[in-house]
């Protein structure tokens, strides 16, 4: 399922409508690039529902946006949920900060199809935790997955956890994938266009796959292009240029045969 | 005259002023430096029109801007109107959402020197076309050197389509630029770069060579880095380091060997 | 010394909050990855107080701030201030430009625990030149020296001025730093995350070291890894990855031996 899902990506180049944080947009876009998408970062208000309208997928990720950003992330969710698109939440830092934390928790009634974030994200967008230190999770993985699937059964969602192991849950199942390296974290936007290659997966799939899977496919993608960086990379700059032309580079079999991917 | 263009931006080192979308400022301001231009990114309304004035050029880029921006774009490209400083429009997904279109609409009053985009862009500045898909060309390049010719005549500006073989069209000349590479669109930020080298050029040379020529160096130095980038690359990332050290590396002479141009 | 703060940096990670400007976000969070802090850009005027008084330091870069930031930035200078949390000044293009000038002499009142900037920017500072162009230094860093003591003495904090050789002034002391490379000034951010590590420096050894120190080994490890990557690089853009990754990679010990830092 996962090769298929990469092969979809690359065969479909959805279009995935970013609102991100002002430090990952270049990353965030080079990488669905790399992966066979087209990214799109429209942020005005007036601009933003009606992108999010006509675009494969939409990412929203709550990371240090202005207020006029805020409004425009309202209205795309919105959109999105109106025209059956999928979207991705990203909770950066909620929990410690608290105007994205309400921003967070009032998207949720537009119904993500998926959640991405780190442990203690996941765990202050439920309410369980004050939240990391700031971008750095302050909590394991695996504290956070029951919470994790409390969130994905209270709002019909497939939620990522992201650490060392990466934990996606869903209400009935739940994924671990393993993989990368540790200079992963050292690249800025690794976490970041995670979650953009999470919206592209959903959109390009959503005839042929549970989301469960395409989440899972996005998660397996990046844990097998940064086994492959490892081996290359000199240091966190040089694992960069190799980590994304890993993503362009390695063919769906290719994914499979790297990352491990584990049902519970 | 590419050669002689491309030695006067290193010889002169124009600061060129750019009021850019949240992706690409980054690399645009690497790009800037790599063939010895110096950049400076000002996107305050009190005080963009002040530094669009002592600027040698000036680019404008609709793509994403917010509110304010889009003001300062207003205050910088009426500055350098006034100032006769040449000014660069580059119309990010133009005729596909409604706010930068018209924005876009509205600063051809102040007459930029040239306009730089994709085929559905330049459609849809033009009036011509509903847009492409955001930042994606839906058209092909020939289908619109007509529009480009309309918009020439019609601003007495150059339009420059990027696509695989960019078209550069003045009111009485059609110049085709040849090279570059498949990756080069994988790599965010070298469209809209190019729209900030455009303006190095015409910045430098406004006393020596006519706009259409300096339009056509610009666009001769980015085939010829791809084409020499594409000799290392590995992929999209390992293609923009190749290409940006190209930019910088290349002689004058070296540009003019690669890249081909043709005079229609 | 020098040894001491940069293993001093990697063994507690500071968290430095940065409110720096649209070109060097990406960047200047992969530079502090790479010394071993960790960065959060927060930039929400009712977010920003909060975070700078949790976190281990903060960066103001008034470069290109919106007025959304600007006001964060005042918040967040408050709020260090009142914390005893140490914060770095970064001026860029004061002097220049109007609405930045008036901000940067507004936060002095919060008592920065080190200004760094270029020759230009510091005269502009002090009012004693109308600035650089943009943001180049017009100005020798000799130049700026001694009006670069009498801010550190009026306003009791260091002062860094960067360029060919770095000079850091204190009061009582004076400390050039020799390394680097003509290609580190062709990587767009160098000086901004400069900054940024500045505070990284300032705020993991505000127990064991004075701020004079930490400001030498922030430059000193800047200098060291421009002399390093100048041995592998191409162009721009290769040495911007060979310098990441040997900010990544140089022990204490080494950075020592590379760099030159002499007191007068």
């Amino acid at each position: 399922m996962v090769a298929t899902i990469l092969a979809k990506i690359r065969s479909t180049t959805p279009l995935v409508h970013c609102l991100t944080n002002t430090v990952v947009p270049q990353i965030t876009a080079n990488v669905l690039l790399a992966i066979g998408a087209a990214p799109a970062m429209i942020d005005h208000p007036e601009e933003a529902g009606i992108f999010a309208g006509i675009a494969s997928a939409v990412l929203v990720n709550v990371g240090n946006g202005s207020g006029e950003q805020h409004e425009a992330q309202r209205a795309a969710a919105a959109a999105a949920h109106e025209a059956g698109t999928p979207w991705v939440l990203d909770p950066v830092a909620v929990g410690a900060l608290p105007v994205r934390t309400q921003l967070a928790r009032d998207l949720l009634a537009f119904r993500p199809a998926a959640i991405r974030g780190n442990a203690s994200e996941i765990l202050g967008l439920a309410g369980a935790s004050a939240g990391g230190r700031g971008v750095d999770s302050t909590d394991p993985v695996e504290a956070a997955v029951e919470v994790a699937r409390d969130l994905a059964i209270g709002h019909g969602c497939v939620v990522a956890v992201s650490g060392e192991v990466d934990v996606v849950v869903s209400p009935d199942r739940t994924t671990r994938v393993h993989g990368g390296d540790a200079l992963m974290p050292l690249v800025i936007g690794t976490g970041c266009s995670l979650g953009a290659v999470v919206a592209a997966a959903l959109g390009a799939t959503r005839d042929v796959a549970r989301p469960h899977d395409a989440v899972v496919a996005a998660h397996a993608l990046f844990a097998a292009a940064g086994l492959a960086a490892a081996r290359e990379a000199q240091g966190p700059a040089s694992f960069e240029i190799a980590w994304r032309d890993a993503l362009y580079k390695l063919t769906p079999d290719e994914v499979v045969e790297l990352a491990r991917v584990a049902e519970q």
